[in-house]
């Protein structure tokens, strides 16, 4: 048996409905474990674990290798970036761990490897892709409200900071605090603190968060403006298509050129 | 009187007006009774509140009989969903019981009678319906968002599990954690005090708040487009139903049939 | 000088835009003396406004008077929802009160003053007029809304009053709670005391709050696709103002008979 | 060198990208100073920071300077509010401050300069235009609710005054304990205490937040329609443009033209 006919028998496994289903139902397997492995378990059931996790790797091992394998060029196989998170996932969990440190980061490893559900179901992938599409149209939006977090912050420890340290130490404590400000989690608490000292600050929280509030709902907006727009477009594409149907202009032409030839006769 | 017209009548009955009402006034009675029996009622209150329940099953009782006599074709009626659930719930009422425990479900099992209320009511059916409906469309950014909840969750409940256990102990508290962490109930201190341990665990809660918004901003999105689809669909439906009226082409097509003949004279 | 040209003189008062400003102003000066008397007043500040608010009743009533004066057929008057309560505020304004029971009632009807400037401009008139008009359509939804709080209410103060009879101890307080939680204030706390006994009860609150944000964008979506509608029945209308104008089926219709004539030639 | 070239010179230099860049640059720096400013420095690096101030302060003074004599009609200049606004922050930085009062001052005035990213990135300045053209049209919108607020917190004021005063003190405080509640910040504690006094006071709370709950909710759906009209305004316009395009009233015409035509021969 040749490489060729290799590469074209891992192809097709590839494309296997049954194949995709048993990889799925690995994942799936290796997203109940990772939850299994938060509860307290018996020391035989971690052995066990422990060993479905080994079991796990080498499936993934080999699921990938037979993709790299099925792949017919072998560059296109790294041009897309879910391979690449595939393989850096499983690369990582093939590392020998042992000092406790590691195998934390081990653990929160193989935690990610639930995200491959995304990279196996085309569904999800496309949700994803067009979530990550929407994010540069928000681009202004989104620095224009990081410009307004960055002046109430700066204000903020610059007025704030003698009052109450924890939150409004330095910039960053204060973007943390106002973000809170922002959730309405108890911000109340943080302005009758500040009030205490400036009796007015109230106007800081409240200008704050009808800023916010409004950039927020320019954003919304600005999504909903873009998906209607995109519907708009894709009626003028059909109608682009239909553009050869003769139009009324056409008949305009045709009734004057009927009318010079019945003048002529 | 034969069992066909005993079933005629019984149909005529069920399709009564004032059956109906009687049905909806009934059941809103059912209603009123179960919020009246959570106050303390003086005993013999309590004795007229029993014995009208016992009435409002028999008037149920009489009633889903009425129904299932007078449908035609007695297997239909176990086709509707809701039959089902009318004749369950009134099955149900029938027990007798006596000992304390299941006296608590034979309560809140009369509190579904209230239920009774969307199985009877033709507008509140068809919302539940189109609620129903409308669940599938969301079923992958539900599924999205469950995978970024159990992965914050696996990830949550073995970084924070030791600082925290009432909060952080397995993977299914994790979940009802983070769906606190979702509504911004108290979130801040649940980071605060993680962040006496992990000083940048403030990453974790921003970056799951702003996956999740974003989730569920994509899904009230998908939604509104969806709804704009169908109604779009509603016009183009309309417009092939006027399919049979002459078209600009038609015309076209007779303009030429006009000039050959002129020419041809 | 007779009764009619009384009639006139006012009615041309009436629509007299500077007589409209006036009352603005006094309606505003209103508010800021319902306002300002929260304050904690000089002796002599309190008599001023005791005798502004004599000032401003008067001349409510005289405007009140003017207006109905104006009024060209009596019985149109009270046929305005907004007139019966502009003579109603003002009437109440009238009534002597000394005990200090009845002060507070009179206190508040001065509160409601400030409502006149709703009924005193067409713009806002008309906003509350299609706030109005929009709640019917929504009933059934409140409805279904209603139901699930019902439902949910009966359930918790049947399982959860002997935890907490302050939260739970009868209908009409869970349901209360139950508003509570939908806002999402302090809702875990609520949660955690019942899981204590019934430590499942998480899966109350949870389905809760689901099938309430489901009602809820479902209400939102609704408002939203009515909105849509009307805008296109508008212009459905506007096509419609056109409809005398020839269609295609007319022209198609000529060029047959054109065909024929050229043909009968 | 005569000063129209000068002129001319700095317009160029104005509109040159390197030097748009760079001013951009400058400002990040500046901003990155007020937030470096916030944290505990050494002393040495105070120093530096001071230096860098200045140095900061000298290149916006040169760089406004370049702008103003580049400007070909010097009026002009402070016809655009972003000019203004620029040669505002940079004035006052230059005062030179010494007292500890002052320097506060100082200090939040160099954060201001953080907006002049705003002034000098076209997007971003178009999108705050157009932020506050959107705010007249919600005017109406925004008066009702004030409206709203002003007549609960005067009877807040009036009723629950006694019971805290630190909530209900005055109308002032009251509007900001509603706009509290409106947020649904800890909203339960402050009806909890208000109930113990007048056990119907949820009534307040209740119809407060669906009030104010409902003309947001309006608020969003007028901006949504707004923004849709707009839309609809754009295709209305591009149809116009077609106008001089032939319609079927012309065809029709033309065709009543050849009848007439034909049936002359």
């Amino acid at each position: 048996m040749n490489t060729t006919s290799l590469q074209q028998r891992f192809m097709r496994l590839r494309s296997n409905k049954a194949f995709e289903l048993f990889v799925v139902a690995v994942i799936i397997g290796s997203a109940l474990l990772v939850g299994l492995k938060t509860y307290d378990l018996h020391p035989l059931a971690q052995l066990v674990a422990a060993w479905l996790d080994h079991l796990i790797t080498l499936i993934f091992l080999t699921e990938i290798t037979i993709r790299f394998i099925g792949e017919e060029h072998k560059r296109n196989f790294f041009k897309n970036p879910w391979n690449i998170f595939d393989t850096l996932i499983v690369t990582i969990s093939l590392i020998p761990i042992d000092n406790t440190d590691m195998a934390l980061v081990a653990r929160l490893v193989r935690v990610f490897r639930v995200l491959r559900m995304v990279s196996i179901i085309p569904e999800l992938r496309m949700l994803l892709n067009s979530l990550i599409k929407a994010l540069p149209q928000l681009g202004y939006v989104l620095l224009l409200m990081f410009i307004i977090f960055y002046i109430y912050a700066a204000m903020g420890s610059t007025l704030f900071e003698e009052i109450n340290p924890e939150l409004w130490g330095d910039v960053t404590i204060s973007l943390l605090t106002l973000f809170r400000v922002m959730t309405f989690e108890d911000w109340t608490d943080v302005m009758y603190e500040t009030m205490t000292v400036y009796p007015l600050s109230w106007t800081y929280y409240i200008t704050f968060i009808f800023f916010t509030a409004f950039a927020f709902l320019n954003m919304v907006i600005g999504i909903v403006v873009n998906v209607m727009n995109n519907e708009h477009n894709k009626v003028l594409k059909q109608k682009a298509l239909e553009a050869h149907e003769p139009t009324i202009a056409d008949l305009h032409r045709q009734l004057e050129e009927l009318k010079a030839l019945i003048k002529s006769k």
